[in-house]
């Protein structure tokens, strides 16, 4: 029985235009016809040669279906992998050329997977209860299933009855019913990994016709709707199209979402399913995008720092909505992707791409929240300038983002001129290579990597946030208290009360535009509040190699001790430590042919210290990187105010440097009233003050005077030019 | 009196033809006309642009000339730069668009130079007895000059008769005898900072119409000829146009040889100066362009990273010599440049290159032998494949190269990949930088930089070659003992036994294809004879993050050492040792998505150190590489046979990664009868030798016998299938 249609199957062939159709079957019929593939976009042209390398290569050595045996990054893992795309792609090429010898390579591998997987048991190389049969991994078989049914729908049809059975008694229903029944913890998870279950599921069940199967895969195991598909889609993305876990895992995620709900279109139009929860997916997508930088994710909590758009996850997902919503700025997405995939989607995207219409992708300042209804906290993303060199400082004030997340309550990052120059360091891994523990999570991914001393976050009493508690962490979040995109002076302040017990963090972050300067300027002002006494760490982790600093220093030039015993501390060789009576002090660094400068003020004495990660592993996991620490022992309230500040330029090749040194003289910082007032005053003698209300009302008016000085702005933050310098 | 024709200011408008004249004109004439640009050739075109913006934005600020203060890097510094290009570039825009704006800018600034320059003496900032009188070093004297006197050439007719006799005697006459008369010692050196000074008076004389100030130039100061412009020409280079001090100088030299040659082919072709020596310095040029990888020159010596063919001193050179030669291959160099500069040559070439002349330059595997007479050593390129990631071995047998010559005799560096694998770290300097001692050279360029242990050469007893005595370094050098471009075995062999008394050194190193390998393969053969007993190190400054390493090493995890107290000892870090008393091993790393192993055995037992540099370091000057070091007590012979392979790739974005561990499972080294048999096993049981008779006779069969296994080969050096794994 089928009570399906089936994806692309039929539709892609019947839906292109007779021309090109006659095109693709000319250049697949004979080599020598190639040449009339021209005729076919250039995009979509280059994939198909692309698959037709991979899985002629594949053909050439043989159907090779090993017996599970190795961890990720293994010869059995990397084979597995390779049979599904292999099958997923096969099935592309045997629909769009009709060569019976793809479909002939397809029906001997999946009967081979049907002689194997009747015998598995769990995976030799599990490392949890949440084994796989061909991966050590359930996730892994998940994604199997995903590709694998893609491969199959597309040659079922001309199979013997006799082999059909066979495929979908012992592979695809076994593998759907493994996923979701022996591992229906997994299945009714509302996560990533019980996204790609789903999917596979439900994408199995329309393909052998199975109504239950797709229910089940919809809503769950238990059909209630309180798990499965369509509630993932409710509570993993906030109303803004965020993913909780952050940018790499919502590239990640984004795969199942998007080519599960093209199935369910395609089979049950009456879903409407890329309507759901106001257009959640396509929201989803877009928002992806924007989480990136010269196309590369910010690297917020357990991200592989490699990824970027170009990504095979993301050609699905931009080609999908492109064919949803024909956005012209997607076409420029899959531009820079230089890649698509060999759908009806894909080959209408290519088409288009090649007649030039293709529009610039807006990215631009937002507040994304975070959290099912928005409440979870947020990610505020601030954007100047445009172009792959152009600024962003990001504040992350959303929430805990569950098992992936990192305890880095209203972290921040900056890039600028192409470079990443305050960092998140993401994960400790390196991905599928086998010397690396198997390529899994590495131990300094926990004692390093999600520690709150690893990011540009407060630390408390060498403490990591909730004091590294995963699961009590997810139980809280930040408050976005405000945020402004106007292009003079963009804003994002948070608060945690709950980071550490009796104390409340507020920071707030400004990217003001000052005459004398140089763009980007950031304004960091961070707050502790408590009533007890506790030692605050604020790190900063740059990227560049240092300059100067203004202060005097005890370096550590031939014994380099630790920073600390743990809590992340005992991965910090100390360089240097300098005690700033005065609580004032700034640190100059060069990048790439830039000079920034961080200069910061405290209010009461700081320590300085110049660290580097990197101690304290045996094994060389760790990459080394510098990072400063501000610490502060206080009774009471602990501020920290500072400036990042771009100057200047080095140009080897011309042999010309400007303004190496920073355009400030001094940096001075007053809480006053609930006001912050920051004074800058620059070397060529201007002054400016950074004056924030902490009141959002754009009307309200403010005023402080301060020495006889009188400043007075309205709204949340003003930057006011002062007189002179001080006489 | 004007004796003599200057160089292109009536050449390079009469030469154009009229259509290119016309656009030129219109061009200039008015900013509606700009669009008739656009019969320029683009290069040429984007030059005038450039040039234009510069110098209207000199001129925006008005002329100023300041009072000569700050060391390299400063303020005034870097403002006496900025004028002698507005001067040079000044005059060409006058030359090509004849707006009398140019010229009245040119002549404001020199006559504001004419004031200046009788009041000065000693520069303020002059580090040692060679100090300018515009700048802290006469060098950029001698470099303001040559560029001055270029766009003073394009006004000079133009002037009334009196701003011309004061700028004539008070600014090139005066700077012309300080160079030649005050500073003859720097005038009379053989030496690129006297090539300056040289070609700034030569060019000065014929623009004066001064006979005797040319031959000065041409002849030295005594016009003897025993020094001077000429006599430079025959000692700088090599028969091969190596430039002794190595690539970066190389460069840098190359503007004032070329630029004064074809002001002397110009003013004098009866002097053919371009066929001087074979025709030398065209050969030169064509040797800096080999001297790079991906445009970047070869690190040797003092040399500043950021260098690449993308620097003003080429553009220059490469115009002139396709002016002379019409290589359509300089054409592809000129294109990688993206500039040119704005004199006839530079119009021809642009015009050619629009027109689809170019051809791609010949990167090849060469010997350049080095000293004037190509007997003081050599460089060994070996290169493999094509483009711009292809592979290249350097071998540097050359001799010391002056004073910004470093301490590694027979050290060798590898790009692959696009990277450059293992490293030279170059000069520990960060030019025009004030904060870093005034962009000047720091002390760990004489501590680190320079020493024998920061290069991949064999140190001796933790001393630097010829114990760090750069004079007496120079006085010794390497002898070339062999060389093969073969392309499946490219190799070479040298020895040197004067960079530590009682010890001769030899190295050999052999590119060879290994079937079942990946290329590039590297051995690398390091003998070392004594009567006495030696400390040997032997360091591998790799570029990469460690994957793993097959032996027991004593990881320092939370104090880390410091190697040694001098010799560059101080500034390694140690982060881990260990004892091979097989003396083997191997350490895999990984750099951009490739890995590396480095597979090492020792005629004995070795202590395998692996560090880092940046040690003692207070002000943070160094950057911070990884290395391993091989160390040996011998007494008697040492020896270390290693092979670098490449293999394998990790592609994030795809998530694939294939043969992250070495294919090879046993590495052997045996010498015997002066032959050296270095055998590999591969994991797949395949077993070959690389056997080296040292015998250049490409006729003489040579043969040993290792375990009852016959070895037989031809010529030098020659790779040997043996039959299966050892049984």
């Amino acid at each position: 029985m089928r009570s399906f249609v089936l994806l692309t199957a039929a539709l892609a062939v019947s839906a292109m235009p007779q021309a090109v159709c006659a095109a693709v079957s000319q250049e697949v019929a004979s080599t020598e016809g190639r040449e009339a593939a021209s005729s076919l976009p250039p995009l979509y042209a280059a994939e198909l040669e692309r698959s037709r390398a991979f899985v002629d290569a594949m053909m050439a050595e043989g159907v090779v279906v090993p017996q599970p045996k190795d961890p990720g990054g293994g010869y059995t893992h990397e084979q597995h992998k390779r049979n599904f795309r292999a099958l997923h792609q096969g099935g592309q090429l045997y629909r769009i050329t009709g060569e019976a010898k793809y479909r002939d390579f397809l029906r001997e591998m999946l009967l081979q997977y049907a002689a194997l997987y009747p015998t598995l048991g769990e995976h030799p190389a599990k490392a949890n209860q949440y084994s796989g049969r061909l991966f050590w991994q359930v996730l892994n078989d998940a994604m199997w299933l995903v590709h694998a049914v893609q491969g199959y729908r597309d040659i079922r049809d001309t199979l013997s009855a006799a082999d059909r059975k066979r495929i979908d008694d012992d592979v695809f229903r076994r593998a759907a019913n493994f996923l979701s029944q022996d591992q229906v913890i997994t299945f009714d998870r509302i996560h990533n990994h019980a996204t790609w279950a789903t999917a596979g599921v439900g994408m199995t069940g329309y393909l052998l016709g199975d109504a239950d199967m797709v229910e089940r895969a919809l809503m769950g195991s238990d059909k209630s709707g309180k798990t499965g598909f369509l509630r993932q889609a409710d509570l993993l993305f906030s109303p803004d199209g965020y993913y909780t876990e952050g940018p790499y895992y919502q590239r990640f995620a984004l795969l199942p979402f998007m080519v599960f709900a093209d199935a369910i279109e395609r089979n049950q139009p009456e879903r409407k399913v890329f309507e759901h929860r106001d257009g959640i997916l396509l929201k989803a997508l877009r928002t992806t995008v924007q989480l990136s930088y010269q196309g590369y994710f910010f690297p917020f909590n357990d991200a592989i720092r490699d990824k970027s758009l170009r990504t095979a996850e993301l050609y699905e997902g931009v080609a999908i909505a492109y064919g949803q919503t024909g956005d012209p700025a997607l076409l420029s997405i899959a531009d820079f992707q230089g890649r698509t995939v060999l759908t009806e989607n894909g080959l209408a995207l290519s088409r288009d791409l090649a007649a030039g219409k293709a529009q610039p992708f807006d990215f631009r300042s937002m507040l994304l929240s975070d959290g099912p209804e928005g409440t979870r906290g947020a990610v505020a993303i601030l954007r100047q300038g445009e172009g792959p060199s152009h600024t962003v400082l990001i504040a992350k004030n959303s929430s805990q983002g569950m098992g992936h997340g990192h305890f880095d309550k209203l972290a921040w990052q900056l890039y600028d001129n192409g470079n990443e120059i305050v960092r998140d360091y993401g994960a400790a891994r390196f991905l599928n290579i086998e010397a690396k523990r198997g390529g899994r999570y590495l131990p300094e991914n926990t004692t390093w990597a999600k520690s709150t001393v690893a990011h540009n976050a407060l630390v408390v009493d060498e403490t990591s946030h909730f004091d590294g508690d995963a699961q009590f962490a997810d139980t809280k979040w930040p408050e976005q208290l405000y945020f402004s995109d106007a292009p003079s002076l963009q804003v994002s302040s948070g608060v945690i009360d709950s980071a550490y017990p009796g104390v409340s963090i507020k920071r707030t972050m400004l990217m003001p535009m000052i005459p004398g300067l140089e763009a980007p300027l950031v304004i960091d002002l961070v707050n502790a509040q408590s009533e007890a006494s506790h030692l605050y760490d604020l790190p900063l982790h740059y990227s560049g190699h240092i300059m100067e600093y203004d202060f005097d220093a005890s370096v550590n030039v031939d014994v380099r001790p630790v920073l600390g015993n743990d809590n992340g501390y005992q991965h910090i060789w100390v360089d240097a430590e300098a005690d700033l009576e005065a609580g004032k002090g700034a640190l100059t660094w060069i990048l790439d042919g830039r000079f920034y400068t961080y200069r910061f003020a405290g209010n009461g004495p700081l320590r300085a210290i110049l660290g580097e990660s990197g101690a304290n592993d045996p094994e060389f996991n760790l990459r080394r990187e510098p990072l400063i620490i501000l610490r502060a022992q206080r009774n009471g309230e602990a501020s920290f105010a500072s400036l990042l500040e771009a100057h200047g330029s080095y140009d080897g090749a011309a042999e010309q440097t400007l303004d190496s040194r920073s355009l400030v003289s001094d940096l001075d910082h007053v809480s006053i009233g609930g006001f912050d007032i920051v004074r800058l005053t620059l070397k060529s003698g201007q002054r400016y003050a950074i004056a924030v209300s902490h009141n959002p009302d754009p009307e309200g008016a403010h005023s402080v005077t301060l020495n006889g000085e009188t400043i007075a702005w309205t709204g949340f933050a003003s930057v006011v030019a002062l007189s002179g310098e001080d006489s």
